[in-house]
Formats: C-alpha cells, structure tokens, sequence
C-alpha cells in the first residue's frame, strides 16, 4: 500500500508538472457508440506528439536531477515513446538519444526526428535496437527511460485518471489499451484510490495477449511473438510494476481480434473523425463488440494515440471495408461475345452499388482460358446488398469465379 | 446596416438554441502549422454530423411555425446539408425528405438515413436531384431548407464567430472555407460588428471558384462547370445574400489547388489525427502553402467538415505522398539475366527506403518487349531521397522506363 499512496502523490505532482505543456484532451460522447451504454472517448490521439506518452516521458525526466539531466536520455522505440521523449527532452533542453529499428515507417522515424532528437537507426528489429541502446547506456551512461516499467512513468500515465474525473465525475468504468501496462497501471492504481467503485478494464490484441496470459497464470508470461497491427501494444513482456499493479487494481482484460480493431479505426474515422492506431483504437473495439460486462452505464474509453502510418492506414480501412460488407470483389468468367462488360455494369448499376476498380482481361496470345475474366471491386451497402448483387449475375447466366469480402 | 442587425441579433439568439444540441468545438494550435503565425484549427470536423451544417438547419428549423413544422422539411444535398438537416428534424421531432443524387457515396447516403430522414434517391447529378426536390415541395407545399442562402441559416453558422471570441478573444484573423458563401457570411458579419479589426479571409478551391470570380467582377458569377474533390464547397453560383455578405465584410478570397488540399488533408491527418474533407481543409491549405499575407498574428482555421468518403480519402492520401517526394513509382527494364530483382531490392534498401508495392513481369510468351520490366512503389523521405536512389540504379547499369512523383 505504501507504493501505490507514494505512487498517488506523484499522480498529483505529474498533473502539476504536466499542466505546462500537456493538452488537457477532450472527453466527448460517441453518439454511435452509446448504446447499451454511454461511451465516451479520452482522445490522447490527439495529445501532443499523437500519444499519451508524452506525459510518462515528460514527467520522468522533470524528475531527473541536474547532473543526470546533463548526462542526456535514452530510448528504444519505433513508436509514441520514442516520440514522447524527444518532445519532452527538447521542452527539458536536454539531449535525447534514440534508437529505432531500420524496419519502422519513415514517417515515425521523421516525426521523431523533428523534435530534435539524435536517431540511431538500427539494422534489425526491436531486440537489436534495444541491445544497442543498453550498449550505448553503458557507454555514455545517460539515463535509460523505460516505456513503461517506471514509477514516474506509470504516475504521468495516471494523470489521465484525474482528468477524467474532472470531465466525468460520474464515470462508472473506463476502458484501457494495454501493451507493457504503463497506462493501464496508472490509470487504475489512481482512479481505485480515489474512486473505489470505477471498473478498470484492460484490452489487449488476441495476438499480443501478454497480460492476459499473464494474469491467467497469475506470474509474468512472455510471448514467444507477437504479431499485430496494432504495434504499440505489441510487447512480448509486462513490466513487473506494471504487472503488480494490473493484478491488484484491474477488474479485467478482454482480448479482440485484428479485424476488430481495424473496424473500431474504421469507425473512429467514419464517425468521430479521428485518427487512431490500432493500439489506440483497442479499447473502442472492446465496446464496439460488446466486450464490456456493463448495461446503463457511464464507460470512458480511453483512445490512446493516433501514429499510424499513412500506408498500413489504407490497408486497414481497406481490410475493414471487406469485413464489414462494404467493398466487395467480384472476379466474372468472361464468354466468348460482346458486350458483357455493359451487361454486368448494367446489374450492379441497378441494384445501387458503386464501382471502383475494373480489370477486364478478353485474354490473348500467351494468355491462359483462366485470364478471361472480369474483376470488379464495388461499394456495398453490407453482405445482403452483395448477394443480390451476386445473385443477379447467376440469373443472368454469368459464372462468379470468386468473391472475396 | 439593417439587415446585418437583425442578423447579430440571430447570432446570439442561434448560440442559445444550439446551446442544447451542438459541441463547442475546440480551437486548439497547431504546433506544426504556427510558423510565421500562430495558427488555430477550429474543429468543425468533430461537430455532430460532421460538419458546422447541422448550426444552420437547426437554427432554420428551430424558427419554423408550428404549421411549418407539421408540413416537413425538404432538402437536396448528397453531403453536409443532408447530415445537418436530417439529425436537426429528428432533434425537433419533424419529418425530413433529403432529396440525393444517385452517384453519391454510399456512406453519406447510409449515414443521413442513420438520423431517419426519408431518403429520395435521384438518377443523375445534384441538378436533377434539385428539380425533383422543387417538385416535391410544390406537390406537398413542405418547407424547403436552402443550404446557404438564407439568414436564419447564416445566423446558425455564425455562432462559430462567437466561439472563437471565447476562446481566443485576442484573435486576428479567421480563415473560412467558401462554397455557397453561408458559413463566411455568418462568421464575418458577426466578427465584424464584433470586433471590426479582425480579418476575415475566404478560400476556394481553384476549380471551383465561383465567390473568388464574382468579387472580381463584383456581381454574382455562375461557372459553367466545378470539378473538385472538395466536393462539399462545388458550388456554381453564390447565393445572393451571401454574395452581399462577403462584398461588405470579407478581407480578401484566396483559391487553393487540388494538390495543396490534399496535401493539408494529409497533413491534418498526420500531425493532427484529424479526418478533414477536402473542403474541410480549404483553410488549413491557405495557411500552409502561405497565402495568408500576415505575420506575427494569431490566425484561426475554420476546419468545417469531416465527411469525407473512405475510397476517396485513401486516393487523396496517395497523391499527397506521390506530390511530396513521399511515395515513389519507378518502372526499370529487366534485362535477360538472373537476380536482378534481388540487385534492385539490396541498392533500395541501402538506401532506406521501404519496398511496399513490386509488380515483376518477367515477360513469356504473347507479350511484348516492353512488357520485360520492374515496377516498385516504395515510401521514400523526399524528392532528393528518390533521386538518390535513382542514380544509384542508374550507376549500376539499369535503365529506369519511367518514374512517376
């Protein structure tokens, strides 16, 4: 208990700290998600730096001491930590070295790099960048910042927990991304010391489920991989502060699935307008497939950052859009007489559906019978919409030779 | 003088009755637009329906007669209006007939349905779509709810002037999308009377500049033809009591092209984790690509809406890369020896930049020499990064067929 009181100060203190330079994110209703509850979402996307890292980083380093301070940070990251402590070094005026695998977006590393930071960018992946961080840790001996199994950290993190109170007094659970536990820890270990009676519920990718697995077990379990888009929460290991505290102050953890997530980012840029990763959106696909235990409640979901890249953004609109009914791909075999591309258009104009992409292969020389097909991608209204469609060309004789939703 | 009385009077009298429906939407800086100015977004994009709209047709609906009310409302819009319109009519409890035409997106039909208005869907464009709502309206005597030409309507999208003073009462000049001319009309007769030194810029895109053409030649211009993916500000002819509006009160109208809007609808994505439409972003690109003659003040950016079709934004996202060095295309020819594809890989590689498309036609029988070639699309830093790697390819004895930026 004498950690987490120490732990509350140092809440109180971060918001003080933070309140220089942190935006104080908006908490607003989701009309389209309020259903069997009211949701609301904490949009740290839209913090400083795209993440709600930067206050962890922030707070951590205002922690640290003139001379640690003059001896310079370090971090291994591809992602919002990276990001949160370049921002918070350069508002520090200290010196921030960050090291970041070969394999990450340009655009993070871009980003990163515009808030001053020295990059060392790291042939390999995640490990290898780490074991060159410790390295040079050894080396210079600046000061190594945790992403997250870090008591000031963790405190940074748990600011959000006091804002939200402040926007929602009423707040009868709130919903957390998990990746390593840094901002589920500080969100829970601060609102049950103020507000007993709040579920926290943690969210994790099925396919990065440390934690979970963890707290089956009821001991730290690592993974032997993780493989998800949502790559901010793709760690292998909980910290074991963070595992501590997740076991003590979390109600439960929930698990979704790739296509999940990617219909919640979906639907945060349909309806809400919002950019959110994969990992920021966890905790929306939660709610969305009714993964919450709750009726007639006040739910805070907390949206926990927006760095997607621009190109596996496309990708995964696209893989929802196909989940969900709303693009469809028709591949029609092609006879031997004219104008079968009209006729086909003609049917899907009919039935209101919206052509994006045509491929019409008549075949030739050196070509295969298999080439003679048309492809068509479509809108859809949803997977009814399709098989009218679908059924239409079989009534007028055509042959689908594949459909892919 | 008049006129523009009774008109502020509508202002103030529209906050109190938006009061009880609309956000008040942030204005929050953008760190990555404050350059020369410290710049403000406005986020009409998160308002409820997606767009400042809903101001308007709630105002107008709000003030109909009892008898009024009982006839129901007609609209015709495929977008914003449509949105604003249907939710206004649910929130007071009156039917609403959205006349669309046929070749809108999908989306935006299926989500004005979602507020429960009657959706007419019309063969053809947004005229026949108008014609068909007239006829309607003459048959059933409803109350047609212009989307800009029309004081009450100007009135709602003027509370957002009263905002921005409460929020940033020392601000010096406000940006505003212009299409029909409704939302700047409302904005600058309200600042002007308010605070008559603050300056109000307009903008359009260039291919649809019908205000921008009628302040030249200081009477209303009707083009001929608009064709903009800022679908949303495509109108032909201002409105009359608009066109006065903008004479009297508007500093100055700026256009924008096609390529600036989707980079600022790139950039808001990015560095905002913002979805803006094309229209949306009409300000944000002004102020980006630096056509706003100040220094040194504090600007804000109406972002006026957020609706913007999936399959178009993820085209708009690929020509602002492929414009800013982001996203390169190269075609090399395949010479007639092995490991070529694995020389071309290791060369781009070195370089960092980050393989995400290759289409490798080895040619065979039926094709022709032409069709012997490598083409790769990769995510590239900028133009001098592309061109590095070029010259590489070049300096190792390929021939590059063509590149597309």
């Amino acid at each position: 208990m004498k950690l987490e009181k120490a732990l509350l100060e140092k809440v109180y203190e971060a918001r003080n700290v933070l309140s220089k330079i942190a935006r104080k994110t908006n908490l607003v209703e989701s009309k389209s998600l309020s259903k069997k509850n009211k949701v609301f979402l904490k949009s740290e996307n839209l913090q400083l730096t795209g993440s709600f890292k930067l206050r962890g980083a922030y707070y951590k380093i205002s922690k640290l001491s003139p001379e640690e301070k003059e001896k310079g940070v370090i971090a291994c990251s591809a992602g919002n930590h990276a990001q949160g402590v370049a921002l918070a070094s350069k508002a520090n005026n200290i010196k921030a070295t960050i090291f970041i695998p070969a394999t990450a977006p340009i655009s993070k590393v871009e980003a990163t790099r515009s808030y001053g930071a020295d990059i060392q960018l790291i042939d390999g992946v995640y490990d290898d960048a780490y074991q060159a961080a410790i390295k040079f840790q050894q080396k210079t001996n600046g000061i190594f910042i945790h992403p997250f199994d870090d008591i000031d950290v963790i405190a940074g993190q748990g600011t959000i927990a006091l804002e939200i109170l402040d926007q929602l007094s009423d707040v009868d659970a709130i919903v957390v991304p998990i990746g390593g536990g840094g901002l589920i820890s500080g969100i829970a270990a601060t609102i049950k010391q103020i507000k007993p009676t709040c579920k926290v519920y943690g969210v994790q990718a099925q396919k990065a489920d440390s934690m979970y697995e963890s707290r089956k077990e009821h001991q730290r379990v690592e993974l032997k991989s993780v493989n998800t888009f949502a790559d901010g929460t793709a760690v292998k290991l909980p910290g074991e502060l963070t595992f501590d505290l997740c076991e003590k102050y979390v109600d439960d953890i929930i698990t979704v699935s790739e296509d999940e997530i990617a219909s919640a980012v979906l639907d945060l840029i349909e309806r809400e307008k919002m950019i959110s990763e994969g990992s920021g959106a966890l905790s929306v696909a939660a709610v969305m497939f009714d993964k919450i235990p709750l009726e007639n409640k006040n739910i805070a979901c907390i949206v926990s950052g927006g760095n997607i890249d621009v190109n596996i953004l496309s990708r995964v609109i696209n893989r929802a859009l196909l989940k969900n009914g709303r693009l469809s791909n028709l591949t029609i075999e092609l006879l031997d007489k004219p104008g079968q591309l009209r006729d086909v258009s003609s049917i899907i104009a009919h039935y209101g559906a919206n052509v994006i992409r045509v491929r019409h292969n008549q075949g030739g020389e050196g070509t295969d019978i298999n080439d003679c097909y048309l492809k068509i991608s479509m809108e859809t209204r949803d997977f009814e919409h399709f098989n009218q469609i679908k059924h239409a060309l079989i009534d007028a004789g055509y042959r689908i030779l594949s459909t892919v939703q």
